[in-house]
C-alpha cells in the first residue's frame, strides 16, 4: 500500500476539522465511531469553541496540535473546507477526507471551488477522498472516518468482505446487506465526488490487505481504468474474487450519474468488454452486489455446472428446475447407485431422479436432508446443490437440517445453497454458515455468478497479459478534426497491417477497369472512391455483378459522372472480385478516450444496426478470447454450418477481427474508427469487402 | 358457484375420516382449525378408536353419522382411502377431499389405485380433490379442510386474495410471503394430483367470491383450458387480476412435474399464447405470485408507465434508472414548474429533474419526502412514483415518511412503491399500507407487472370474444395416422382459404413448364412436387430464376429424373413466379391437443430454426393481436423500411397469418400443421411461396 492510502486507511493519528460533542452529529459521530470501536491512534478534535470534547481535549486549529496529523476529516463546508485543505498541504498533513457537500455535484460555483481544492491539495503533495463523502472506514483497525449511521444500526463485525464505493448510501446499504446475514465486513469506502482518490485506488490498496476475500465495488465512472486493471490483478494473484456495479448503464442512467456527481458517462459496451477483460464480475445493482458474498467466501471451486436440487416440496422442485434451465445451468443426471441408494432412504412416493423430492415425509422423518446430501453429494455428476425448503417451521426440526447442510457444506467440497424465506429457518442455517438465500431464485442466479466468474477467471488467466499499466493519456481528444479515408485508401492500410481484402484495383480510366475484370477472370464489382462519399450505395455509386465489357464501361461512366455531378473528388473505380462467402460478417473498431482500443466483431450486411448481433472487446485481444465472444452471438449456431452449409471459417474472422484491434490499438487514437461490413465469411477464409476508416487529420 | 364446489368451500358439515386428538397429526390439525378459525357448522370425527377427540363426538363410520356430511376430509391411506370414497359415493355426500399421497405420483399400481378412486366416485356423482392434496382453506367461513402447518407459523387474516395451486407447498409459500407482508387471504386451496376437481374449477369458483379481489395460481399442468378461460372471463369482468405460475416450463422441468403428480406435459408457448389470450398474467416462480399483490389490491389504474424516483441516495437513483431502463420504463420528463417547486423545497446541491435525490439532507429535514412527494404526483408526466430509502433508521423519522408516502398513495390516486431493506423501515410502511419492496429492483418489476398486465387487459377487452366454452374434445389424437400433402396439394388448399400463393402452374411435361414460363413471363422457380419429398431443395429439386426455354426443360427433366431414382411419386412439376418480396417470414399454425389451433408468425428463411425471432399466438386471432405479436419481435425494426427500404407490409403478413390459424381451427383437428416458409413479405403484399400441410389421413 502506498504511504498515501496507508495514512487513509490505517492513520496513527486523526484530526477532524468541525468536531462536535454531539455523536449524532457529523463531526461527532466519527470520533465516537474510532473511541468504541477500537482506534489505537491518537485523535485530534478541532474546534475553536471547546476545550475538550467527547472526553478528548479540543484544540483550536489545525495549527495548533501538538503534530501533523496523518489524516485528516474535514468536516466544515464551503470556504471553510478550502481553507483546511489548505491547511492540511501546508501543515504536511498525509491525506484528508472532505466530508462537505456542495462542490462538483451543485452546479458550476462548486465545481470550481472543487477544483480550487484539488489544485491546493495537489502542490502541497496532500491527497484528498472527496469532496461529499461519507468517508472510509477500517474495521480492521477501527479507523472509521465516516458520519455512516448504518454501523450503529447494524453493528460491525471484522471480517474478509471490502467495499469500496462512490456512494456512501451504497457503501452503506451493502455493509448492511452483508452484516443482515453475519458476513463480517473489514473496509467500507465511499469516494463522492472523487475529486482526487479514486474507488480504483482504494480498491488497490485493499486488494493487497492479506485479511481480505472478497472485493465489492459501486463504481459511477471509470476515469482510470489501468489502476483498476492493475488492483484487479493483484486480486486474480490473490484469489479474491472482485464484483462490480457501474451504474449508468442506460442513456437515462448516464444522465442521473452526471447530476450526481457530475461524472462522465462511459461508453457502456466497453465498460462491459474492459471488466469482463479483467476478470471483474458486473452485476446490476447493490442488492446483487451483496449477493452472491456466502458463496464466494467458502471458497468453493466446483468442477462443473450440473445441479442438485434436493427439496420437501416437488413443486419448488419444479420451478427451480425451470430456474436453473434459464440460467444455463443443467440437473446432473445422477447414476442409478445413487438412485437406488436414495431410494432406500425415501419413502416410496418420493422422486429419487434429480430433482430429489423427500415429500412432506420430512416432518415425521428429519433425517430425509442428512440422509440424501452425502447420497447425491458423492455422485460425480453433482457439481452444485441447492437444497429449497419453501416450508418448515413449526413441527420440523429445524436445528437438524442446519446441522445436516453444515456437514455437508464442511465436508463435501461441493456447494451447497439453501433457499428459505421464513426468519426462524433461514438464521438457523446462517449461524451454522450455510450460504441461504431467500429463494431459490436468488440462490440459482447466485450458483451461476459463482460459476461463470470462475469460467471468466479462467479465461482471463488464459490470456497474455494486457500491457502494462493501461494505456498512456490519449493524444488526441474527441474534437481533433478527423477525416473519412477513401475506401480505396482505407483498403490499402487495412491490407498493408495484414487484413485479407478482395481483390481489386483502383482504376482511373473505364479500360483500366476492362482490363482490370479481365484480369480477375470472375464477375466484378464497380465501386467509385471518393474520400467525400462514404455511403456509396445510398448514391448509386455501386453495381454488383458485372461481366461484360459492355457493363464495366457503362458502370465506370455513370458513376463518375454522378461523382461529377456531387462536385465529390474521384480518387478512380475500384473494380473488385465478387466475393462468394456464406455470411456477411461485421468487424469494427474505434478509439474510446478511456479504454483505448474497443472492437467489434458480429453479425453484418445492410441490417447491421437493426440486427444488432455484435461483441465487444478491447484490444489487443487474442482470436481465442475473440472467438468465445463469437460463439456467444445469436448468429452463433450458423457458424458450424446448419442445413447442410459447410461450417464457416470462424477462425479466419476472428483472426481479422484481431488485426484490426492491434492496427486501432497500435495507432493510439489516430485512427478513430474501422469499419468492416461486410466481411465476407466462407468455409475458407474471410475477406473484407468494403472497409472505412476514420483518421485523425495531421 | 356449482354446488359441488360449495360443498367443497362453504360445506354445512365436515367429516374427518382418520380424525386424531392430537392437533399435530394430519388428521387433527383440520379439527383443531376448523373450531379456532370460525367454521360454523358440524364438524364429524370418524375414528372406530375413539368415542370423542379434541371435545366432539367421534363416530365410527361414516355410516353411523347422524347425516351425511357435505364434505369429507379422507385422511386415511391407500385401499381405506378408496374405500371411504366409496362410502362416501354411496352415502351422497357432497365432496370429498382425499389428502393421502402414494397413488398416481408413485408409480403404476399407485395410479391403477387412483383410476379406481375417481370411477367409484364419478359413479356415485361425487366429486374429489386430491389425491395427495393439502386440502382447502377459506378463511372466509373456517373451512379449513388442510393439513398445512403455516397457518400455524403465520396467522391467518381474512382477507382479498385467494391462491389456488396444484401444490401444497406452493400453496402455504404463497400464503406465507403474502401474510408476512400483512396481506389478508380469503383462499388457500391445493388440488394435488387433482385427479378430478382442477385448479381452473376451484379458480372459477373463487372468482365468483365477492369478497375477492386478486387471484393467484399455481399449474403444473393444464388440462381443461376451456374452464380456466371462464374463470378468467369472470375474473376479467369483476376486475381482479389473475396471475399464474405455470412451471415445466423447460424440458427438464417438465419432466420433474411428471415425477411429481404425474402431469403431461403442455407445450410451453401455446401455454403463453393461451394466458396471454386470457389476460392472466404468467411469473416464473412463487415469490414473483405474491410480489405484486400490494400494487393490485390497492386498484390503481395508472395512465401510463413513466416514472418518477425519489431517493435519499443518488447512487440508488441512478442504478433505479437503469433497471427501469431495462424494463422498458421511462422516466417522467418533469416540468420546468416542477423542477422550480420542487428547487424551493430541496437544498441546493439536490437534484430537481428525475430522479429526485434528496440527499442526506434527509437526516436534518425529515419533511423532505412530504415536500416532494405531492410536487413530483402532480406533475402529469408522472405515472409512477418510486421511494427507494437505502438507508434509514436512527435518526431518520421513519414513521413520519410512512406518514407522508401514505398520504401520498391515498391522495394522488398515482401508484408508489418503497423500496427499503431493513426491518424497521418497512414495517413502517406497510402499516400504512404502502406497497413496500425489498428493492427498488424488485419495486420496478412489480411497477412493470401492474402496467404491462393492465396493457394486457385492454388488449384483451378490444379482441373478439373467444369462442364459448373452448375447444371441443379433438375427434383426432396424436397417434392418427396423418400424411404430408404434397406442394402442390398444399398450396391448392391454402389458395382455397383465402390464402396469397405464388403465381405457379403444375406441369406434367416439359413443353407445359415452357408454357407456364412463357404465361407468367418472368422468371420462374421449378419445383418437383411430390408428397413423399417435404424438403427438396436437400435433394435438388429446386431450380431458381430460370429464364430461358433451355433452362426449363433441363430442370425439369433433371427433377423428374431424380424423382425416378428416389422411387418417389411425382405429381409434375411445379413452375413458379420468382417472387421479388423484400424480406422471407414465416407463417406456421399446428394442432395442439389441449390448446386447439396454435399460430406461429416471425422471420422466416432458410435459417428459421437458428434464428427463432417468431411470436406464438391461439387461433383464432385477430390480425390486429398478430400484428402486436408481430411489432414485439426481434426483426421489428425492419418492418418499417430502415436504410432506404420502402416498408413492408406488415396487414398483409397478419392476413395471411390470421386465415392460417382459422383454416387449422376450423379443421379441428384434421389438419395437423401448415408450414409456409418464406412468406415473401413487400411493400405491397406477402405471397406465400412454399407451403406444407400435414393432414390426418381419412
Amino acid at each position: 500500500m502506498s504511504s498515501t492510502l496507508s495514512a487513509l486507511l490505517s492513520p496513527r493519528s486523526v484530526a477532524i476539522v468541525g468536531a462536535s460533542d454531539n455523536i449524532h452529529k457529523i463531526g461527532g459521530r466519527p470520533i465516537h465511531y474510532m473511541q468504541t470501536m477500537g482506534y489505537a491512534g491518537t485523535i485530534y478534535p478541532v474546534n475553536p469553541q471547546r476545550e475538550s470534547l467527547q472526553g478528548l481535549r479540543a484544540y483550536p486549529s489545525l495549527e495548533a496540535l501538538p503534530e501533523a496529523p496523518e489524516l485528516a476529516i474535514i468536516v466544515v463546508a464551503g470556504d471553510a473546507a478550502v481553507q483546511a485543505v489548505a491547511d492540511c498541504a501546508r501543515l504536511g498533513v498525509g491525506a484528508a477526507i472532505v466530508i462537505a457537500s456542495g462542490f462538483g455535484e451543485a452546479g458550476e460555483a462548486g465545481k470550481r471551488q472543487q477544483d480550487e481544492m484539488v489544485r491546493i491539495a495537489r502542490e502541497g503533495g496532500l491527497r484528498i477522498v472527496g469532496p461529499n463523502s461519507q468517508g472510509l472506514a477500517n474495521f480492521g483497525n477501527g479507523t472509521i472516518a465516516s458520519f455512516s449511521t448504518m454501523f450503529i444500526e447494524i453493528p460491525p463485525q471484522d471480517g474478509p468482505v471490502a467495499v469500496v464505493s462512490q456512494s456512501g448510501g451504497t457503501a452503506a446499504l451493502v455493509y448492511g446487506l452483508l452484516r443482515n446475514q453475519g458476513i463480517g465486513v473489514r473496509h467500507v469506502h465511499a469516494t463522492g465526488n472523487q475529486a482526487d482518490v479514486t474507488v480504483s485506488e482504494l480498491a488497490l490498496a485493499v486488494a493487497h490487505d492479506p485479511d481480505v476475500r472478497l472485493l465489492l465495488l459501486y463504481l459511477e465512472t471509470l476515469s482510470d481504468p489501468a489502476v483498476l486493471a492493475e488492483a484487479a490483478a493483484v486480486a486474480r494473484a490473490r484469489g479474491i474474487p472482485v464484483v462490480a456495479v457501474k451504474s449508468g448503464r442506460s442513456q437515462a442512467g448516464a444522465r442521473a450519474a452526471a447530476s450526481h456527481t457530475g461524472a462522465m458517462a462511459n461508453e457502456d459496451r466497453a465498460v462491459d468488454a474492459f471488466l469482463a477483460r479483467h476478470g471483474i464480475w458486473r452485476v446490476e445493482d447493490a442488492h446483487a452486489l451483496a449477493r452472491c458474498a456466502p458463496l464466494y467466501l467458502r471458497g468453493w471451486q466446483p468442477a462443473g455446472r450440473r445441479l442438485v436440487i434436493v427439496s420437501n416440496s416437488g413443486a419448488s422442485c419444479v420451478m427451480a428446475t425451470d430456474t436453473a434451465d434459464t440460467l444455463g445451468i443443467s440437473m446432473a443426471p445422477l447414476s442409478a447407485a445413487t438412485q437406488a441408494a436414495l431410494a432406500e432412504r425415501l419413502p416410496g412416493f418420493a422422486a429419487t431422479a434429480n430433482p430429489v423430492d423427500v415429500t412432506a415425509a420430512l416432518l415425521t422423518n428429519s433425517g430425509l436432508f442428512g440422509d440424501v446430501l452425502p447420497v447425491v453429494g458423492a455422485d460425480p455428476s453433482a457439481d452444485l446443490v441447492l437444497l429449497d425448503i419453501p416450508v418448515a417451521g413449526m413441527g420440523y426440526d429445524v436445528p437438524r437440517f442446519a446441522r445436516d447442510a453444515a456437514r455437508f457444506a464442511d465436508q463435501a467440497g461441493k456447494p451447497i445453497a439453501v433457499a428459505a424465506w421464513q426468519d426462524a429457518v433461514v438464521s438457523e442455517f446462517r449461524a451454522a454458515n450455510v450460504p441461504t438465500f431467500v429463494h431459490a431464485t436468488d440462490a440459482l442466479a447466485a450458483f451461476h455468478q459463482l460459476t461463470a466468474h470462475q469460467q471468466l477467471l479462467r479465461d482471463v488467466a488464459g490470456e497474455p497479459a494486457v500491457p502494462r499499466a493501461g494505456r498512456p493519456v490519449m493524444q488526441t481528444d474527441e474534437s481533433s478534426p478527423s477525416h473519412t479515408l477513401s475506401e480505396a485508401a482505407s483498403l490499402a492500410r487495412l491490407a498493408e497491417a495484414g487484413v485479407p481484402v478482395v481483390e481489386h484495383y483502383l482504376c482511373q480510366t473505364a479500360e483500366e477497369a476492362v482490363a482490370a475484370w479481365q484480369r480477375i477472370g470472375a464477375p466484378v464489382a464497380i465501386k467509385a472512391s471518393s474520400p467525400a462519399v462514404p455511403h456509396k450505395s445510398e448514391h448509386g455509386l455501386v453495381a454488383l455483378n458485372c461481366n461484360s465489357r459492355e457493363a464495366i464501361v457503362e458502370a465506370f461512366t455513370r458513376q463518375t459522372q454522378t461523382l461529377d455531378t456531387m462536385h465529390a473528388p474521384c480518387e478512380g473505380v475500384i473494380v473488385a472480385r465478387m466475393s462468394r462467402g456464406q455470411r456477411e460478417c461485421m468487424v469494427g473498431a474505434h478509439w474510446d478516450p478511456v479504454f483505448g482500443a474497443v472492437l467489434l466483431v458480429g453479425d453484418g450486411g445492410k441490417y447491421v444496426e437493426v440486427v444488432r448481433d455484435t461483441a465487444v472487446l478491447l484490444a489487443p485481444a487474442s482470436p481465442a478470447a475473440i472467438e468465445r465472444a463469437v460463439r456467444s452471438l445469436r448468429m452463433a449456431p450458423l457458424l458450424d454450418g446448419v442445413r447442410g452449409d459447410a461450417p464457416l471459417n470462424v477462425a479466419a474472422l476472428c483472426d481479422v477481427a484481431a488485426k484490426v484491434g492491434n492496427l486501432v490499438h497500435r495507432a493510439h487514437g489516430q485512427i478513430r474508427s474501422v469499419d468492416l461490413n461486410p466481411v465476407m465469411l466462407g468455409a475458407d477464409g474471410a475477406v473484407v469487402v468494403d472497409g472505412l476508416m476514420e483518421v485523425v487529420a495531421g
